[in-house]
C-alpha cells in the first residue's frame, strides 16, 4: 500500500504505482488487426509471425492501428562484484570503456539503433568508475545507485533500498521517454560479469540447475568457464533460499538488471511494447514477471541468443524470438535488429491492399 | 561454345556467356572482413550470423568494403498449365490480378521492398492473360515468352527454345539492373500453381520423394491437397527420367522459374549477391545450380518457409536462412525482409569502432 497523503514518492511507491496501473492486453484491438490482415491480398495467415507481431503490438498498445514510429533502445550499465574472480573474458574496466563507445556512437548497439531509426538512451546505474565523457558526445544518464554491486558470493549484492532505487529509475526512465513520444522500447545492457549474475538470478527465479544455464558469455572457455560455473554455484549456495523477488534481486544483483526490470514494469504500465534482447535483459524480464506477472503481455522477444539459459528463460515467459542469428553480444544488439521487423509488421497492416480493393470480395480460398 | 563470329546472340548463347564469366568467391576479401570484425569493440565473433553475412557479401562482391546501397527485388510472374486441375486455393486469374496489385504498390512485397529501401522490378514472363495497367502505375516489364505453360502432367510445359528464352530474359534483366547501379538482388515470384511445379522440379532435380516436398502452398488442405499430390505424381511419372537441367526445366516448367534461374546466373556472372525467397525461388536456384554449380557462391537464403520442401532445398544448396518467421506468401516477401539485416551486417563493419580506437590494442579476450 502506498501512502498517498505525504510528499514525494519513495522508490518502492513509484514501482508499486506502476505495477498497480498495469492494464489488460486489448484482445479486441488484437483481433481487429488479425481480421484486417485476413482481408489483405495474400493467402490467409501467409505472413506468419509478421501477422502475429502486428496483432500483438495492437493488443499491447490498445489500438487497432499499432505503430512503431518512435522506438528507443534503453541500455543500462553497471558493474558486478562477481567480476573480480575472473568470470569474464574481460576486466571490469571494460564496462566504463564501453560506455565511452556508446557515447561515441561506435558501439554495435549504436550502429544498429541508427539503422533501425531508434533513439539510443544509455543510463549508468553504477559503473565502478564513472565514465568521463567529452562535451558533444551522446549523454550517458547518471542514475548511479552505487559504484557497482558487492560480490554476491560473499554476501548480498546490494541492499533492498538500493534495489528499489534501481528499479524505480527504470520505471521513471520509461515515463520520461513515453512522455516524449516514444512508442516502443528495446532493452540493452552492459556490465562485465553480468552473465554470471544473470545465470544465478535465472537459476533462483526458475529453480533450475545452473549447469544447464551457464554459457560462455563474452567467450570464456576451459578453466575460466569452470571458474564461472563455480562462482554461480557459490552465489546459489548463499542465496538459493531467497523466494521474494525483491529479496532475490537485492541479494543476487545487479544494478542494471534491476533498472531493466523497472523499464519492463514501466512499459507495462504505459502500454508500450518492450523488446527483450538476450540472456541478461531476459533475466531482468523474469524479475519483472515475478514482481507483476501481467507484465509479460507487453514483452516481445527480439532474438534468441546461443547462451544456453536464454531458451529456458523464453520458454518460461512463453515467448518466441523474432530473430535467431546466433548473436551473443548483448548491449541491445538483438533488440535493435528486431525493430525493423516489427516496423514491417505494422506497415504491412497499414499499407497492403485488400481483396476488396481489387473488387474481389470472395477471392478468399475455401479449400 | 558460343559462335562469336555472327550477329546478335541467341538466348542460349547469352546464358552460356553468363555462365562462362562466373568468377570465384573472393576468399581474401571475405577473410579481410572477418579480420576487421574481429578487431571491433565486442567479444570475438559475438555478432554471429551478421559477421558471416558481411564476410560472405565481401567474398561475393570481391571487395573488403561490401555494400548494400542499391538493392532491387526482381519479381517474375507467369501462369502454369497445372493450375487447371485445382491444385491451388486460388483460380488462375489471380496471377494477373496480383500483377495489378504489384503495379499499385499495395502487395506485400511492394510494402516490404519500400520498407527495405529496395527497388521493385516486376516482369511478366507469361501470365495467361496479359495485365492491363493504368498509366502512372509502376511498370510491369513485358518479357512474355508464351501465355502460360502447358500442363506438364500431359506433356512438356514448354519447348527447349522457350525455356532458353526465359532464362536469357533473367540474365538480361540482371545486366540492365547492375548497369544501373543495383548491388544486391532479391528474388520474388507470382504464379498460381507454382508450388506444384516447384515441387515436381525439386523432386526431379534432387531425386527426392515428392511426398516429403509437397506442402499446402497458398493454403490447400484435405481433398485439394490430395489432388495436388496426385498432380505432382503425374508430372513425375512423365518427366522423372529427365536428367539434363535444360530438359528438366523445359518439361516441368515454369516460365517465371526459368527467368529466376537466369537472374541467379546473371548475379553470379556480375558478382552480385542474390537473396532467395521461399520454395519457388529456391527451386529456380536449384535449376541455376545444376546449370552452373559455382553460382551457389552468390546465394544468400533470405528466410525459411514452412513449406516442407524448402528446408530440403536449402540443405542441398548448403544455405542457412537469415530469417525464420513462418512466412509462406512468396512474392519475394521473405527476401525483402532479409535485406535490412544484410544492410545492418555491412553497416556494422563500416561504422563500429575498434578496440584500437579506444587505445586498447590488447583488450581481446585470451581465455
Amino acid at each position: 500500500m502506498t501512502d498517498e497523503t505525504t510528499g514525494p514518492q519513495s522508490p518502492l511507491e513509484r514501482v508499486e504505482e506502476a505495477v498497480s496501473s498495469i492494464g489488460r492486453f486489448d484482445a479486441e484491438a488484437s483481433a481487429a488487426v488479425a481480421r484486417a490482415l485476413d482481408g489483405k491480398v495474400k493467402p490467409l495467415r501467409s505472413l506468419g509471425d509478421l501477422e502475429h507481431l502486428a496483432a500483438r503490438l495492437a493488443g499491447i498498445q490498445g489500438t487497432a492501428e499499432p505503430h512503431v514510429d518512435a522506438p528507443a533502445l534503453v541500455v543500462c550499465a553497471a558493474d558486478h562484484g562477481v567480476a573480480a574472480d575472473g568470470v569474464s573474458a574481460y576486466p571490469q574496466e571494460v564496462t566504463a570503456l564501453m560506455l565511452q563507445s556508446f557515447a561515441e556512437g561506435t558501439s554495435a548497439v549504436g550502429v544498429l539503433a541508427r539503422q533501425a531509426g531508434a533513439r539510443l538512451v544509455v543510463a549508468d546505474l553504477g559503473v565502478a568508475e564513472a565514465p568521463r565523457l567529452q562535451p558533444g558526445q551522446n549523454q550517458v544518464l547518471d542514475r548511479r545507485v552505487r559504484a557497482g554491486t558487492a560480490d554476491s558470493a560473499a554476501g548480498p549484492a546490494m541492499s533492498l533500498a538500493e534495489a528499489q532505487q534501481a528499479v524505480a529509475h527504470g520505471v521513471a526512465l520509461v515515463d520520461d521517454l513515453v512522455d516524449e513520444g516514444v512508442d516502443l522500447v528495446g532493452l540493452g545492457e552492459m556490465g562485465i560479469g553480468n552473465t554470471t549474475t544473470a545465470s544465478a538470478l535465472t537459476a533462483v527465479l526458475l529453480d533450475r540447475d545452473p549447469a544447464r544455464l551457464v554459457g560462455p558469455g563474452t567467450g570464456v572457455t576451459g578453466e575460466a568457464f569452470a571458474r564461472k560455473l563455480r562462482k554461480v554455484d557459490a552465489i546459489l549456495a548463499r542465496h538459493r533460499d531467497a523466494d521474494d523477488p525483491w529479496d532475490v534481486l537485492a541479494r543476487v544483483g545487479g544494478l542494471e538488471i534491476a533498472a531493466l526490470a523497472g523499464v519492463v514494469l514501466g512499459c507495462a504500465a504505459r502500454r508500450v511494447p518492450v523488446v527483450l534482447d538476450g540472456f541478461i535483459t531476459t533475466a531482468a524480464a523474469l524479475v519483472a514477471w515475478r514482481l507483476a506477472p501481467a507484465c509479460t503481455d507487453v514483452m516481445v522477444a527480439g532474438h534468441l541468443s546461443p547462451e544456453p539459459g536464454h531458451q529456458v528463460q523464453l520458454q518460461a515467459l512463453g515467448l518466441r524470438p523474432v530473430l535467431d542469428l546466433r548473436m551473443r553480444l548483448g548491449e541491445g544488439s538483438g533488440a535493435a535488429l528486431a525493430i525493423p521487423v516489427l516496423r514491417s509488421a505494422v506497415t504491412v497492416l497499414h499499407e497492403m491492399g485488400s481483396f476488396a480493393d481489387l473488387g474481389l470480395d470472395d477471392e478468399r480460398p475455401t479449400a
